[in-house]
């Protein structure tokens, strides 16, 4: 009895890494003064299972249960656990970012490739993810930077009419780039007072940023640190929506905001807190009962006696049949994950012409259409029926359809706008996106179908109809069709002149 | 000391359901192979209360805590789980969707009428709320048809003028059928290739479909697992706020983002975590120290000492005296939970007149609602004092005549859009609900009328106020009035003539 | 072993407060009662640390963890647990809801000066809060008076144009007043049939009522259950942000909505279970890993050993050198918590001139600013470097002066509309918020700037570019440019002659 109980307790007290690894002096050494100018950040990392556990370690289990992808590590990093040291002076030659720090050449920003020392798989599969593209996505397309410069500049009027300041470099890094990533290059060295006396750092510009396409100062494309929040890298949290949810929950892209109205999102509130959100593989029904976004895009996710259901993937686009938002309407996914190379058959850069029709040199074809729907379908398939599955993807087809259909008409509302002259666009060599008219049709687009699309394929109905939906894809056509009237009424946009202001 | 701590180790290890209740041998055969081929599913109703307990172990509980209702259970189920076989093949030869499954007689759809076995009074109670009958009281009613129709209709231009394709069946079941339900009826029956071989089912139409109207291949309306969702059936889930919020989040009716606002959701947020969702019955100040969705509209709720605060309803609406929500003007509760019954004065399938008055002859009498506020009532005193709960309904019932007279003006100014031919409404055989003026009417009623009450009756003053409230019902006077007049200016809707499209 | 074994189990199952305080008799006599008419209530206040300690426990404790501000408590009160009557007869004299209950002085309304017997130094910070001067900086100041006139009161129609009837007192308490605070007064004495019998009580004018700036019946400001629910008292509850949330979630003041896009609050979220939410003083690193409202605003902050990062405080202010919302421009903040004080330059009660100059006389020097700076930073450091903090002030302090020049374009537009006499403005000694075109203008910095700047200062990116921020403000000057035009066009909001209604 007294040996149960004994071991019934040690069971209870035991924490879950009975033997942590080692920390390297060199940790020791970062820790020891870290630990009292930022404890939050060294705190975090105490309890990462970084802090407990060696590569070597990670490499002993078992293929399904490795969350290390690496075949072997470099000696001298696989005994000890993975620290300050480990991620932050690795590659130093590599990094512009590198200074000498109390004997250490040390850098600031760790990167992909950086972890691709322990995780080369996720590593490279994410480099075929379009997020890892998505600093040069929007800054090499000359009409996503116009989109950019009309929301971001500052307006200001001259003789009565708008114009439009280009937005700085600190406003992009705080609205588009804050999830695209910056560009982080080193401006200089600076000597600063310290708490520990005078020392020299690396001045960065466009910093901080963890955008998930940022442009590393070892010219690397990426932050891991995005969806694996530092310095804690818990598998926990990127597995739960509210890490995915930081760059997508407003109207351009509400995915958390579907997902919370869904099912799914409902089960999750409701019941997920007794879930297992740190078991490598990922076992349906026993470690979770619905998914999370991760489950779906991104999760080695198995069955209970271990056949897989989806592999693992930071790739995410090879479960992904459609591109169903950002974009002025749906349509297959670009094969590129460099999406600047495109351009549609009137020579702008998009994937499709403006009349909806594919741009289809740059996009997958049916079949491999087909093939990453099924690979998306087996994840529906391990708690839903196969007319339960077949019957929500006709529904989501057939939205992409009507949305773009809903998309064209206002669409060619816009053109009689730029047609008549009420509005300028293309033809006048000026912007499309920063007129009223304009900007109501791009939120057809942008926010209205795009929702209605997301809503569909992730079974939030309530934000599909009302909340961002199809109730305002309806009105903003006839909005739009009014605006367009009155427009013509006043005769176009220029034929105001506006007294100069008094105060 | 060692009997103690044995005691103690008991109570802190043992299950809450010691003895699991003997699981069929028909659903023993379900589970081998539907746990393999979905996994999740299975394993939600292994943790279900029905996978432990079988009927005859529900009837010994005091009456206060039996969760089921019938006096008795057939003989044949009352000493086993509830489990698959349990539910899909009860009542065959009633349900159309029934087919031959590896010798059983299967059906897919499982309805109120099945559950009705174990829990009859809470069915019946269901056939009186307003939800069983969803489906028709949309479907039933020209007027709401239309509405749906200009929602979820794809518009097209012809001539330069916006037309509208009516949606599909698609469309209209992951939209408003969604929620309502759909009707599912077997459109034949089909071979498949399993990975067990070649077999045959039913084909639904409108599948699949949890909505709370839903019309079942036996006759039945509504879903009980809209709220109990399968295969858990939780009664800890359909009491936390999330269940409600699938249906009931978007501007229409948003009664989980006022929750969240209100001290109530607030408490739940922050403490729920320790209260426990299961209990039955459940006791307020034990159990629970604030209200979610269900305390206060469905939840048999108790004192600590057992007296009763509130009987258990899935009725609904004996706790509700006013409607305020989804009609035009708020009005007290109509008599039948089937609304498509309902006729104004000027022939309109409306509870009130355009001008707010009510079509009493369907509507609860003073007596009714004095009855059902009295009830709610009660619960909040079971935590506020008697002068808080009549000075929180002052304010609500007064909200409800001022968002009415709100409603008013915004529909005297429509009027006048009609009557001076600006829009085109009843006079011409015309939508009411397709024109851009039209729809900016819609909102000042679907959406801010209503959300204003709503956050009056729930308290989430923030969301009254600014983020779909007061501020949004003054601005929109002003906006249709001052488009009232650009319309008049650029001549009505049919003068434009649009030139032909360019591309 | 057995000791040890023994020990184990004691820490198990001992509660926190292993010796509960005395509970008054007079305590005991309100529970006896309450405890049947109103559980809820009682069974909160059971759970809360007041019924399970006294003063002097409290005042026993170390300096950094104490509870209690006050060095000295009335020995009366020292000794037994903080119940009903020791908040609810306390200075019974001050307090004009005070009435004779089964022989005991009572009153109503708990104030922030009964709390501050315990609890003085807190009350005192919180009295130098702009939120306990909330109800007058409303109701005190004429502009703000109309805005909250022209959202609340209840438009009708007066000859075809739109006149307002100004709220009533039921509608501005479950407004404006519901956050900012009523005017409690004691209206009479009313005799009520209870459970136990008829019993006089006082009648409470605006009555329930829990807002920051309430006015209390013993003339003192606030309410300290505006975030220390009643009667949990919970601290982990007023560390949450849910509590914040219910003031601060709209689109004038989406504080919490940003919160949850931003990294912190996904930290939160998705790891914030296992953080310690009572613990004072709060260790960042041991405590939490990511802030809440309240680490950055108002909490005790240490690091492990003990090092302040950061002193309590309930006037918050001290760590704010911005005021970023509510008013037109962001500005230094005000000196004086009493707001309607201010008169700018041209007499109007705004802490800045309609073109965004600062009425400086009444705000805080840069010295102060940078001071207040310096607090809140040192709150940044305990988790992120220097060069972070730096980068993302610049962005923070680069957005302040953005957002006002798009404030600043908008105004000159909204002038435009009053010097041509398109909408009727303070020459025409209208109100400058009724009109549609006024209304877009007011979104412009009431909602748009402000959520941009919200969202730079806590890193909510995605609230600020499209979910209510930049998105929108460049949308909206193009709105209001384009809606000057057109009302130009129909010559102003007079002209239009409206037909008399039909109905």
């Amino acid at each position: 009895m007294r040996v149960l109980l004994t071991l019934i307790l040690l069971t209870l007290f035991l924490p879950s890494h009975s033997q942590a690894a080692k920390i390297s002096d060199a940790t020791e050494e970062c820790v020891e003064c870290h630990a009292m100018v930022a404890p939050g950040m060294v705190a975090a990392w105490k309890e990462s299972r970084h802090a407990k556990t060696s590569p070597e370690e990670g490499l002993e289990k078992p293929q399904l249960e490795r969350r290390i992808s690496a075949e072997k590590v470099p000696e001298e990093l696989a005994k000890s656990a993975v620290g300050c040291a480990e991620c932050h002076t690795i590659n130093a030659d590599k990094h512009s970012d590198t200074f000498e720090h109390n004997g250490y050449q040390v850098h600031i920003v760790v990167t992909p490739e950086d972890c691709a020392t322990c995780h080369p798989v996720e590593a490279k599969q994410y480099g075929e993810n379009l997020m890892s593209h998505a600093y040069g996505n929007l800054e090499n397309n000359s009409l996503y930077q116009d989109l950019a410069r009309t929301i971001n500049g500052v307006q200001f009027l001259e003789q009565g009419q708008t114009k439009i300041t280009p937005p700085g470099p600190e406003t992009s890094a705080e609205s588009c780039l804050a999830c695209h990533g910056t560009k982080v290059e080193v401006k200089g060295f600076d000597e600063r007072d310290t708490e520990l006396g005078p020392m020299e750092f690396p001045v960065l510009s466009n910093w901080p940023n963890e955008g998930v396409g940022r442009i590393n100062p070892d010219g690397s494309k990426g932050s891991c640190s995005s969806c694996h929040t530092w310095h804690r890298f818990s598998i926990e949290m990127a597995r739960k929506p509210y890490t995915c949810s930081q760059c997508h929950k407003g109207p351009d892209v509400p995915i958390y905001k579907i997902y919370q109205v869904s099912k799914h999102g409902n089960i999750f509130n409701a019941m997920g807190k007794k879930w297992n959100f740190e078991a490598v593989p990922w076992t349906v029904g026993k470690d979770f009962t619905a998914p999370t976004c991760a489950t779906c895009h991104v999760s080695l996710v198995v069955k209970e006696e271990g056949d897989v259901v989806a592999e693992r993937t930071h790739r995410m686009n090879n479960r992904l049949p459609w591109r169903i938002f950002g974009l002025i309407y749906a349509h297959a996914h670009p094969k590129s994950p460099d999406t600047s190379v495109i351009k549609n058959k009137a020579g702008l850069p998009l994937p499709t012409e403006l009349n909806g029709d594919p741009a289809s040199t740059y996009l997958i074809d049916n079949q491999e259409q087909q093939n990453r729907r099924k690979v998306l379908q087996q994840v529906c398939r391990a708690c839903h029926s196969q007319q339960w599955v077949e019957g929500h993807w006709l529904r989501f087809e057939n939205t992409i359809k009507t949305t773009n259909e809903m998309t064209l008409t206002a669409t060619k509302l816009m053109m009689q706008g730029w047609d008549t002259g009420v509005a300028k666009g293309l033809a006048q060599d000026s912007s499309i996106f920063d007129e009223a008219l304009e900007k109501k049709w791009v939120e057809q687009w942008l926010f209205f179908a795009n929702s209605t699309r997301m809503s569909s394929a992730m079974l939030g109905t309530d934000y599909g109809v009302y909340d961002n939906g199809r109730w305002y894809m309806a009105k903003n056509i006839q909005e739009i069709s009014d605006w367009l009237k009155m427009l013509h009424s006043v005769g176009g946009e220029t034929s105001l002149t506006v007294k100069p202001n008094k105060q």
